[in-house]
């Protein structure tokens, strides 16, 4: 048995306990938020460790600054850790049911997946969230963090395995991947037997990688090539703002924009009013031939490539349709299923990219910033995922469950 | 691009024009039904060359019979296509919606997952019995057969492909692979962008060799290694009867029990109650050493695999147990999620069995033989998955679909 089987074994073995542990599982995400809180001394000291690692290795400013933990940023786990605490158990809940007309009663519960594998890169706050998603949800979890973090990571697993562990329930529920080398990342994914499901959290690349080598389950999750499309019918100043709050208020999370369409019969309207809206952050334009005439040689010219990048920067595509149609298949082509919008104020338009979109959140006059479990009103989320298996859109605490079927009868054979 | 990602690419386009057909998925599985009684002719001359080649190639007797299609058979295949027709569609169903504190107006809807894989070994009543369950639920299917059934399969296919085309819906809604060698599926496993999902329907080794070489997402089925525990309070009749039931009605399937764990305060008095109703059927026992001196030298001793085994047969393991909790390991360390049984009329033994033994379906006191679509009054389905992610248990419509947000604002943003 390897390592990483035997962390499988005991992640079984504390899930079998977890599946069952009803309220003790709020006592630890209380004892967790408070060791947490306890302990920020020793967490901000292996932490400085990570970041002087950091530097030595050339990370960038901005990476650091992701890496980095202080007093304030503890507190703000610790209050995610207590938000956690404060929703509700799914475990349990009676999803549906029926007696049949043999008198069999069956009743569709639902239950913790068992063992979560969860990838992630640099940031360590990562590391106390999913685990109290999973352990809320009755599930094990098996952490693998990226190297940038590792000191950090350690300190605050042990911090969460002592609490765990202080209220009677199996320290292994949470287990931290020491190792991280690219090999443990590859035995984590073919895990079977162990994992009922992994989620890779990162960029890309790792997204990529987890898809292509996992034989275990997998949500993939965060890739956000999101458009919002100028119909005819717009109100121009809401798709300026809409358009201008989805580029700008935090371009480098999945639920920003990355291209707009326009509808050519408002294009030389609407084109310079969100420009406009838009220069107010140096918004990099790159433009269809046609874009390009009515706004002119600012607007860097686009090619093929952009209409399939996440830019997650102050960059934004644009393009100028001459349909819906031509609009709605812009979309299907190009876009990543995680959210689209429409402004318009055409009832048809609203009804039909309602029903042709095929994406997670598909929006009509809104931002797409609102993809988020907390704006959905679902609380927190460990992820968005962007396949259509099991999960689309925010993962909360219910997506992180499985059911099962529970026949009772008095002796009926078939 | 591949032939196999022209088929996917072809399958995508018509999985979109499939997401909103409505009623029209309802005149095709009419036109479906309809052509297959009409052409029955047609199609068992081409399964005569299946039959034909299976005794070339020196088919069993038994497998022959899984092949053979005839009249009667035919009808039965159309009778169970008007049989999807009836279930109500799944598609459009709001699951859930609120309107947020901001006037957004989120909701829920059920929509089709997109475009399904499914990989099947030798009966060629799969071909239209997976077609018609994807096409009722909104989706677009590749359809991987073996090779021994490939001519009837291919006929069946174009008939239901012309019967989709002549209600005027994308004849590529249903497509079926006719290069049969390894390398398609394998190729269909990788399907990567096109494939939302891929379910293998048929034996161990199939079912292991797409979870270990597969990139697109898989929903594992049919693994059944079911148990029946007698517990010390069980009604012993009862036990006999559910037990012969669940072993004998149709040793083959999925659904039927492979060991039996009896408690050692009724193993005296159980086993040879349970042993006279199983010889009525020649059922071959092989039990651990106790089983062995309270039933004597009929029965073989079992060996560690007797425990692993899904023999699908005329063969039961037997094990006597101490307790309770020992049975629960047991199922534990054994089973494979699919139907878990105790035979109890204590009430604290049925509250925890249900809430201990991780399956898809768990029961007292009823034969495992019920884990079915049809039987859970569900309609008919593509499987039963043994896995917790997306579906558990018998798969039908509705686990044939993904859901979407629809937000609906007026401006706002976030």
């Amino acid at each position: 048995m390897t390592e990483m089987e035997k962390m499988g074994e005991k992640a079984k073995i504390a899930a079998r306990t977890l599946a069952t542990a009803g309220a003790k599982k709020n006592e630890a995400l209380e004892a967790i938020a408070a060791a947490l809180q306890a302990n920020a001394a020793k967490i901000i000291a292996a932490n400085a460790t990570d970041l002087e690692n950091g530097k030595n290795n050339g990370l960038s400013a901005a990476l650091l600054d992701r890496l980095m933990l202080n007093e304030s940023r503890i507190d703000g786990i610790a209050q995610g850790v207590r938000e956690v605490e404060a929703l509700p158990d799914p475990i349990g809940t009676v999803i549906s049911g029926s007696t049949r007309p043999n008198g069999l009663k069956i009743t569709k519960v639902r239950v913790p997946l068992g063992v979560i594998g969860i990838i992630f890169e640099s940031r360590p706050n990562v590391t106390a969230d999913a685990a109290v998603l999973c352990l809320k949800s009755g599930n094990a979890v098996i952490l693998r963090g990226g190297k940038e973090a590792i000191n950090s990571n350690i300190c605050i697993a042990e911090i969460m395995r002592d609490a765990v562990e202080s209220v009677g329930l199996d320290r292994n529920c949470i287990q931290l991947v020491q190792d991280t080398s690219r090999a443990s990342s590859v035995e984590l994914m073919n895990l079977t037997g162990y994992l009922d499901v992994l989620i890779p959290r990162g960029g890309k690349g790792l997204i990529r990688a987890v898809v292509d080598n996992a034989k275990v389950p997998v949500i993939e999750t965060g890739a956000g090539n999101c458009h919002t499309y100028v119909d005819e019918s717009a109100d121009i100043e809401m798709a300026a703002n809409i358009i201008y709050n989805a580029k700008t208020s935090r371009p480098s999370v999945c639920n920003a924009i990355e291209t707009i369409l326009v509808h050519s019969a408002v294009a030389e309207k609407a084109l310079p009013a969100i420009k406009a809206r838009l220069d107010e952050k140096n918004v990099e334009l790159r433009g269809c031939e046609r874009t390009r005439e009515i706004l002119g040689d600012c607007v860097v010219p686009a090619v093929e490539s952009d209409w399939e990048t996440e830019y997650g920067d102050y960059i934004l595509a644009v393009r100028v349709v001459d349909s819906f149609d031509e609009a709605v298949a812009h979309i299907a082509k190009y876009s990543s299923g995680h959210s689209e919008c429409i402004v318009t104020s055409d009832y048809k338009s609203a009804r039909r990219f309602t029903e042709e979109v095929d994406a997670a959140a598909v929006y009509v006059n809104a931002s797409t910033r609102f993809t988020d479990g907390g704006m959905f009103g679902n609380g927190a989320e460990i992820g968005i995922s962007t396949q259509k298996l099991h999960a689309r859109g925010p993962m909360g605490l219910c997506e992180l469950t499985s059911m099962k079927f529970v026949i009772e009868g008095d002796g009926q054979v078939r």
